[in-house]
């Protein structure tokens, strides 16, 4: 499929550089390395640290030990006497990098922004990835339901994280999909919080945003808890994210356009005039890497697609009170949007 | 200091996109936004998630709202009617921020590659840095040793990594500064394994190499054990790799070249007939960032000064067999170097 895609841009090869993409095309899991792929050949270029690495964990692809530096190996070898056109993303290359990466291949070689040519092909999950990713969301709601029993008035957030991360990995992920959130009080007012050693306190929101990584596939789900009876301000906002989360879930189907999966969540919110509360976009798509495409924000055209997995997670963030994000991990199907992380919506009053 | 490079160099104003730099120059931990620093004035441009963070965290400093994209924002604001000279890490920005950097700031603006100007400053850590890295490597140290209990046959690499990193956080870390690598067997032949469901034998190989981040500056330690006795093979090859790392440890002083260090190293090794097993250099830079400047490894000009902080870990892994390494931290003073990992360096047999 990738190589349809180069003899349709007329292109000689196409580089990437994302991780993610060449464990997808060749199951290497090292991390640092550059993958050629051409009409006729797969090349991986890496350096001494996972040359045995790439080896053993491919077939049918070249191994080439990077030299001097990574760019000047790849340069090498894409460039030459022959004219050549190479994809390249730019989202991908440093400056540097593209630098490095001209002046070793020569003049003859053009260079063609193919921005997502090679990582779009990830978008559209099969059946096999799409089992792995239900696993990987299952486990995450486990340890989020089991994490729910840490929350006593004193533990500190990085004790919550400690537990969590260790719980998932007695689950048998092989680590988080990110660093997880645990944000107490005002701190969840910060959307992506890092864990202090803030202690637990009585009458305050909880976020908690967590992901593993099984089988390569990543998940990822946030619920937020209030420690004690909620007061009827919370109640109202806690309720007005629930609505916008489950708008937005329902409006998550084949067919339609991201922006308008962001929109549904927007406009609930600016039912309640929280909508300037909502400081980030409604989701992401999730798979090999926790953020990838699509985007699910503001006016973005992407039109859904089966195969397609994205979170839906509209938040509020109140400074100095706290903040409420409710987070799901969905996959498109082409009749129906399943939901993939199971535990209950409903504020929790702890 | 940095608004004197700025003069120095005629620039009107540098910019930043790395994490670490802008927590080092104004406290904000936030994981996206740029930091623009010019001769009278000091911003930080950051997306919805982080704005609120950032108000908190700095103080002096003017934050920014991105707005359609962050270098949309970025490139409005050192743009404009006057001629300005920007200087810029063609290593940070990939090649598509560069062109909407380049695109939002309009014509008269010049970019002036300025590779490593801000982030240099941190190379040199001041005697509160030290003491910080110094217990972030007591931390390690201490979760090292308690792990070795850990490593009983039927084990699985994942099971040891998750008591590594909970235990790392019990201790007060805010998370391990890298992927914890425990690789058994034939997987420690790989530098950078990554823990899987593999079950540990007895008479293999097993490397350990972990580090925690400990009031946002990160520790970095490998020890190699051997369950059961270790055949004549094994404990030459240690004695390899022991002898080459004191060898890299004595030769790290202040006025020696970073190449000079690895070059100690490999020298040992090539006593040995096994420079060739030798894959990676012999150190880095540590810091807010696991791997910072300078580079420690073949060839390297930067000559060590007081304050510089790097890792000591050469290693040989033979394909099929299993791998050996020893890794420290240390701190290079005027007068002596300070090694700051405290785990004994023989071969430990369990």
């Amino acid at each position: 499929m990738l190589q349809t895609r180069i003899a349709e841009k007329g292109l000689s090869a196409v580089l990437s550089t994302n991780a993610a993409t060449w464990y997808y095309l060749t199951g290497f899991t090292g991390e640092a390395g550059a993958l050629v792929v051409s009409l006729a050949d797969c090349a991986l270029v890496t350096d001494g640290r996972f040359v045995e690495q790439a080896k053993q964990e491919t077939s049918g692809v070249r191994v080439i030990k990077q030299q001097a530096s990574l760019m000047a190996t790849v340069g090498r070898l894409l460039g030459g006497r022959r004219e050549r056109r190479i994809g390249f993303n730019s989202g991908q290359l440093t400056v540097a990098q593209f630098r490095a990466l001209r002046k070793a291949a020569g003049a003859r070689t053009r260079w063609v922004k193919a921005d997502g040519q090679t990582e779009s092909l990830r978008q559209r999950k099969d059946d096999g990835e799409s089992a792995q990713m239900r696993k990987a969301a299952n486990l995450a709601s486990d340890v989020l339901s089991g994490a729910l029993k840490f929350l006593k008035p004193g533990v500190t957030e990085i004790e919550v994280g400690a537990e969590i991360e260790y719980q998932m990995r007695r689950r048998g992920a092989s680590g988080p999909a990110f660093e997880t959130i645990v944000a107490f009080g005002e701190h969840s007012a910060y959307p992506h919080a890092r864990p202090t050693a803030k202690r637990l306190r009585k009458n305050e929101l909880v976020v908690l945003d967590l992901g593993a990584i099984l089988g390569h596939y990543c998940s990822d789900i946030t619920r937020t808890v209030y420690v004690g009876r909620a007061p009827k301000r919370i109640r109202r906002w806690y309720r007005a994210v629930q609505e916008a989360q489950s708008a937005a879930v329902a409006a998550a189907k084949a067919g339609a356009s991201c922006g308008d999966v962001d929109a549904a969540a927007r406009g609930i919110l600016a039912n309640y005039r929280l909508d300037r509360y909502f400081v980030h976009s409604t989701g992401h798509g999730l798979g090999l890497e926790v953020h990838e495409d699509p985007r699910v924000a503001l006016g973005q055209k992407h039109t859904l697609v089966p195969g397609n997995v994205i979170t839906i997670e509209p938040g509020i963030y109140v400074p100095g009170v706290g903040g409420i994000r409710i987070e799901d991990d969905v996959v498109v199907h082409a009749e129906r949007t399943e939901v993939l992380t199971r535990v209950p919506r409903d504020l929790i009053e702890i």
